[in-house]
């Protein structure tokens, strides 16, 4: 009896922090996503000098609230699930530690330079704010036309990389190390500032020759970045086109199985289609 | 008898200033376009230094001049509408006004660095050129194909701040403050510079792995210009295909209703559609 | 009848000046686009104060030369033409004696500075190259599109720079005088160097909020960009559609009519559409 | 009998080394492939001072055995064609050797300055990585689109060019040498860094009349990138629809002719289309 009330109020848990079915499940999410952008802003002020030395303090106070926040959740997701295995070793759960134990760490290596390096630990939280990305999902007709033209886009960039070190050695060879070019990974590195129509201009060709290849270069990149451009227009066009007769949409329930953590149930489903653990609607 | 006279009298100044269907409606609208770009040159001007103190005088003159106009334009504008308080809580209604009172505050507060706040406030005026976005909406098409792709276009700018904060704390690790990344917003705001393709060379990467993660951020960048373009040209191309079976056009006529400043009537209209008052063909 | 030979021999070199039908029109255009080429090259070099110092004569001799050849050509399309005024108030008529005279005149007024400000005068005779233009005309489609399109860019660019200007002033008031953004054009400037994705770093926001402004700018020019190029994409599109069931083309002949230059006879037209002059096939 | 044994010993290394039907074929072209990376990164790790300094000998060492690696191709590429001289003086050829003899003329010409200039002979070797373009010619789409618009984009480019000449000269007059324009060379280089979006900043116009000439140039340039862009798009659109009534692939063997070394046979191609050698499936 004790048995059932512990588990409906673990699957009643579960299904707060893993789906957004319920309110209380929209909340969660609402609610971790302030903590989260808070996190980050967080990490951000303390990187800024002045304020650092300002609201050190409160800084301070305010993420080990956060910390303390992110290790609550990390141990709910952990109880809730049946097989912790899957959500401690999945990509989010490994940011999640990531994200929560720098703070815990500088308590015992609380040395002046200790914490530095402590503080670039901590900046992998801001990782977490990928967890957006959850949200962003709706426009299916773009991702499809991105999957469609990634290929050919790999191919492209992967031309543009090639020819920037060509061009790299020649500029190096052409300008030399008293103008900047010192040696040829940094000469590879200012084609593709230029190439990509970038243009820092923290190394720029000085002689008549050098500025004459770098216009070729600028030229060229103005015209290739005509490719990636058409190859997305046209699969995002023709998605477009395509897409009219399909009918059936993802399924739009946050559902997912308590046992494994798979997603993407069917949308009346009852058991999963992974492991076959009952779906708690 | 009079009261007729006096409503006859309001009601065809209200046509010229708030409609353009009459010749001295339309006049009245090029002279207040021309004042509008006046105002915002002598604004310009005033800011040059070497400018301010040769003509200081004749730039005074000319302001209070224009903000005279601007004045009278005010009080037409309210005195020829039948609600009043429509118009003064408008966007224009507020912006007409911020635009006109800082010349009458620098008379109470005149001294120096009065005068130089007020300018300040002054500045707003140059909203006022938004006026001129009255005079574009001709391209349907084009507002509708940018309308359509503006949810995507947010998601993918949306993407593009994420991918910056997570790229931008990593080159305030790699980089640090001796090379200029002297915090995480600063860095950030590097990676926008770089990402966007703008690259002022404020601040650049001086070490070996910052140049190679910068090449890849400039190298992303270049690729993904491709995402907002593709979304734009293909929902225009749809927009140019989908148009073409819709005959009906939007209203043309300039007509605003007296009482409630409601426009896109039909064309024919003898009433207003919002509030029933007679419309003045 | 030696008027006959005088009007026969006239005739023939109107032909070879004026049009590109024979061989000898054709060997014309090559010679006068090489000669062309090469006195843009030379006033190239002379600028280059270290090769003019070096081959001042040669260069002297050389600009002679051309212009020589300039005044030959130029009296040549004069006598030619039955109506030398047509020729003479035509834009290229305009621009050959722009780009002829100012050596003629350096013979007067021989001074070192009257020389220098002689060669500013010289460099007009660049727009000669626009003679290039006249070999470009092959691709129709994308001059259509581009005709198609240019109202809604120019109201696009018109949009970039009132946004530029709101923006601009902005800047001005954040960052101020003592970081780079001295008055207001100057920061207009800024902020179109920044919207176009330009970027020269010349001036650069300082402060965290003109940091942050300026991020916004970026993205802002950066999402933006997809709308010229989503006009044209689609326009173009269309055109290929469109163009499909239009089997005429335009008449590929080079024919001018000698009395009033008029172009764009029809294939094998016998008198001049305009003036009704006999055409010599 | 011999004369067969060698025959097929050649005929089978014929196949290993120009082919990649089998698997010893597939092994011999990713251990090239990994082998020319190799170089590169060689080449590029010996320019950095830092590095050249510490492991000159590893480096030296690495470079000799890959000069000998590749000499062995070399040769056995030459004895097992039919024909050595097709593949002497094809592209390939030539850039084989000129990839490899830089380091044996460094035996004979051993100095320091020598070694210095061989240096950048050896640089060539670079182009080796062209070989990498053999891997990508998958999007066959592509390829025709960037065919049928290369004369658009081609013409589009050349007015660039023009434009960037004329706006040039004009920014030279109007900066003069005294604000970086030192020559119209210069000038002309500064507008195509300028109207390509790129903008360096190490040169940039300093007087009010420059700086608005300059915001023209880069409105301009945000303007026209439109061209090519909507030119591909367009194209590759058009693509995609011709090629959907278009069943027939390209031939996916990678056979090439033992004796002229024609390769894209039909798939089960017994003789060469070219010479009517026979072919070793």
């Amino acid at each position: 009896m004790s048995n059932t009330t512990k588990k409906s109020w673990r699957t009643s848990l579960y299904k707060i922090i893993y789906e957004a079915e319920t309110s209380a499940g929209k909340l969660f999410d609402v609610v971790l996503m302030i903590t989260i952008i808070a996190s980050i802003l967080l990490v951000m002020l303390e990187s800024v000098k002045s304020i650092d030395s300002k609201f050190h303090n409160f800084l301070n106070i305010s993420e080990w609230v956060i910390t303390i926040l992110f290790t609550i959740e990390y141990i709910a997701r952990i109880i809730t699930v049946k097989q912790p295995a899957k959500y401690i070793f999945s990509f989010y759960g490994i940011i999640d530690l990531l994200s929560t134990i720098p703070k815990y760490i500088s308590l015992f290596f609380g040395g002046i330079h200790a914490l530095a390096a402590l503080r670039a630990l901590r900046l992998l939280r801001i990782f977490r704010i990928l967890k957006l990305a959850r949200y962003l999902g709706a426009s299916n007709n773009l991702v499809n036309a991105l999957k469609a033209s990634r290929a050919k886009i790999s191919v492209f960039l992967f031309a543009v990389i090639i020819v920037s070190i060509i061009l790299g050695t020649v500029m190096y060879l052409v300008e030399g190390e008293e103008n900047g070019f010192t040696n040829i990974p940094k000469s590879v590195y200012w084609c593709i500032v230029t190439l990509t129509t970038v243009g820092f201009g923290d190394i720029a060709p000085q002689t008549p020759l050098g500025q004459f290849i770098a216009s070729m270069v600028m030229i060229l990149g103005y015209g290739i970045i005509a490719v990636p451009t058409g190859i997305v227009s046209a699969e995002y066009a023709s998605q477009g086109t395509k897409q009219k007769p399909e009918p059936p949409k993802t399924n739009l329930n946050t559902q997912s199985c308590e046992n494994c953590l798979a997603t993407n149930h069917k949308d009346k489903a009852d058991y999963c289609y992974n492991c076959g653990e009952k779906l708690y609607g």
